[in-house]
């Protein structure tokens, strides 16, 4: 148990919420800030991705002691459903049937919340900040940026306020902070698969499901009540894209020749297009995260990415676990506490940006390649031979709790080996043989 | 002449100057807000590093009609002077007798004013700039930023208001504004060689002084008054560091061992150092630069770079060139201008800062590599030989007006042809031979 501070967690979001927990866990006082109303008070917005949970999110749930009251809002997802034309492939995930868990952000959300106040934390809804003082942690809050504000003045601030944290927004007017923020050319939309009327699914329950389609692409993954969020990914401008798709009956025409499976299961097509909002998708990098002992940023506020890995709710609750890690090592010296946390984090957060943006690239080019496809045959082939001696990427990420970086750079090398291997004659044809797997061995006992 | 338009140019550096003579001569009205005091009136501040004019530069003054009246406060420097231990090499800048100049920032600066205002537009010093309403170009400008704030409107804004600019700032809150700022662990000092009491100079008159030392280095360029503003770049931590020199016996040793020959030029050197400001280097770039018809984004505010090619106020100045080609081009339809502007201007301003950060990284790890060294002899030695074949990079940045981005790609072309003949056998001894140089034509031909 660490010496009692008083703490502003800004952002009530998932992070901010888990956060909350394991600070009330350590004794602290804990006050957690949102701009917005409680969303436990609010219908959903129409905006959200729903999330994959996977092995590091289960982690850091359990390690606050409450992962099982969140398993029982989780679906277990154990494949991906491939839709391509009218035809359905499945692929399982981990080779040791391993799942990702399908859950609402908002169910989790308010779930968060509540545990959270159960912990002990306070919630404070509809309270804007606009500045923090860094060097005393002093939030500075008030109805309108311009108009009146109040300070409220803490032993430290997380800033656990997302992509466009306000926290971090301050840090980055001082001099010497690293910045970046990309933005896609592709944009996102919720539309809804609703349960069939006697509340069972009208697509496979336990499977993510996926129509690639090179440019664009829809997923669909299940909630409790046997509907689907559904999320188009498609470019803003050009062929194929949401600019172009500026009518009902364009939009209706669209989905029946490329997504033609999805006519009869998303029923409020073009209403839903048309109703709810175009999202973007940015890569946010910034560095240090920290500001002596006094602020901290985590989750989302510290290092945005892309969905295409699923990793972004792992990823900052993954932050979490190793700010505890600190906590547990450094005790009371915070200032240690913040540093290594960020000097720890920083390059696994930059390798989980890289790999989901990778992701993305593939997502446009590589779908449809039959050299692609198979290579993650032979991978595939192999390590179910020799689970001891390669584990795929995707698994490495999304199943192992190993530092992302780790599964970044060892994923680079296996690549690698698999452009030698590719390049072995008649591969097409002889992929299943020993020669395929003696290659591999010596590729990877040379290097 | 184009249909005369009422606006603000925010910054009184030298590209708001400038633009500010470009577009009265197009018959505008022109307001130039700065927030600091008119630097006629002030002292300057020991924080700049000397202008390097060079071709570039030129020809954006020229356009304006005042190159003449620029080139009387300039230094020509037709070669540099490389200080290693006691010993002085000239290496002399472009084949035909180039020659970049030297101008102090602060004399340019007073003189872009002085020709502005007698071009007809205004200045308005003292005036902070807070906020910018991008929709229809109203600046909001008041004496503090949590204080009472007056609104301004104008037909369009410039944002000419440096690396940190306030517009900019505005513009990066909008969705898909791409942005990124990078600083090094690398930061500068400037530094002082007065002149002898009769006036004259105590090193070289037309040369730049490089005291090339790896990891930091020290820079001279002359004044008119027979003085040098030196600019030490050095990392902020680690060994031979600003962290690391923090007392002036250790400085004073420091420039004994490490820069013998500046001792007896440097007299001030320990009070300086002290006295003067250790400053960050950073590459800024984003996208758009511009908003509408109403907001524009122009020289450091659109792409800070790194001093390295000496190229910062050059491709500033370059970037009023190609908007005023725009104007030339597109006559009253400004929205068009814009979009031309940065499309036509963002891949060069990328390219100088790629080509500057590589100066920067060649400058730690190859001013003492046998290898580059004696690459840089045969790439001058063809040249000479061959100019129509061969213009060596940094003429073409230099000394050219071609588009910087050309001369990223050819250069890096150069670059893959010179590795090659690296590799040719004894080309140690034989690189002076017709061997070699048919080998160059060949490889020049074949790619």
């Amino acid at each position: 148990m660490q010496k009692s501070q008083k703490i502003a967690i800004v952002g009530s979001g998932l992070v901010g919420s888990l956060l909350a927990i394991y600070l009330k866990k350590e004794g602290h006082t804990v006050h957690v800030y949102d701009r917005s109303p409680d969303i436990r008070t609010i219908q959903f917005s129409g905006r959200s991705i729903n999330l994959a949970m996977s092995n590091r999110g289960w982690k850091a749930l359990d390690g606050a002691g409450v992962g099982d009251k969140v398993r029982h809002i989780a679906i277990a997802m154990e494949k991906r459903a491939i839709h391509v034309g009218n035809q359905l492939n499945f692929q399982h995930y981990g080779l040791q049937g391993e799942c990702i868990y399908s859950i609402s952000r908002g169910v989790l959300n308010r779930k968060m919340i509540d545990l959270a106040e159960e912990a002990g934390a306070e919630f404070f809804f509809e309270q804007k900040i606009w500045d923090v003082n860094l060097t005393d942690a002093t939030l500075q809050m008030g109805e309108t940026e311009r108009g009146e504000w109040t300070d409220v003045k803490y032993d430290m601030v997380f800033g656990a306020d997302g992509a466009f944290s306000r926290i971090r927004h301050r840090m980055q007017r001082q001099s010497m902070f690293n910045y970046s923020q990309d933005f896609l050319n592709t944009g996102y939309k919720e539309l809804h698969i609703p349960a069939n009327a006697d509340g069972s699914y009208k697509l496979d329950k336990n499977s993510l499901h996926i129509w690639p389609r090179g440019k664009y692409m829809l997923i669909a993954l299940p909630n409790l009540d046997g509907s689907f969020t559904c999320t188009l990914f498609m470019p803003f401008e050009g062929e194929n894209s949401f600019a172009s798709l500026d009518n009902r009956p364009k939009v209706e025409a669209f989905f029946a020749e490329n997504l033609p499976d999805t006519i009869d299961v998303i029923p409020d097509l073009a209403e839903d297009f048309f109703k709810n909002p175009t999202s973007t998708l940015v890569t946010m990098k910034c560095f240090p995260w920290t500001y002596s002992d006094k602020v901290a940023l985590i989750g989302d506020a510290a290092h945005a990415i892309v969905p295409f890995y699923g990793q972004g709710m792992n990823a900052g609750f993954e932050d979490i676990t190793i700010l505890y890690e600190m906590m547990q090592k450094y005790g009371n010296d915070w200032k240690t506490i913040f540093s290594e946390y960020e000097k720890s984090r920083k390059p696994d957060a930059d390798a989980i940006a890289e790999l989901s943006y990778r992701n993305f690239m593939e997502m446009g080019t590589k779908t449809a390649d039959e050299k692609f496809l198979l290579q993650k045959k032979i991978e595939k082939w192999f390590a179910s031979k020799h689970p001891e001696k390669w584990m795929p990427l995707y698994d490495r990420v999304t199943f192992s709790t190993r530092p992302y970086s780790e599964a970044l750079a060892i994923g680079d090398f296996q690549e690698s080996i698999m452009q030698e291997v590719l390049k072995m004659n008649n591969i097409e044809t002889n992929w299943q043989t020993e020669e395929v797997e003696n290659k591999i061995i010596q590729l990877l006992n040379s290097k």
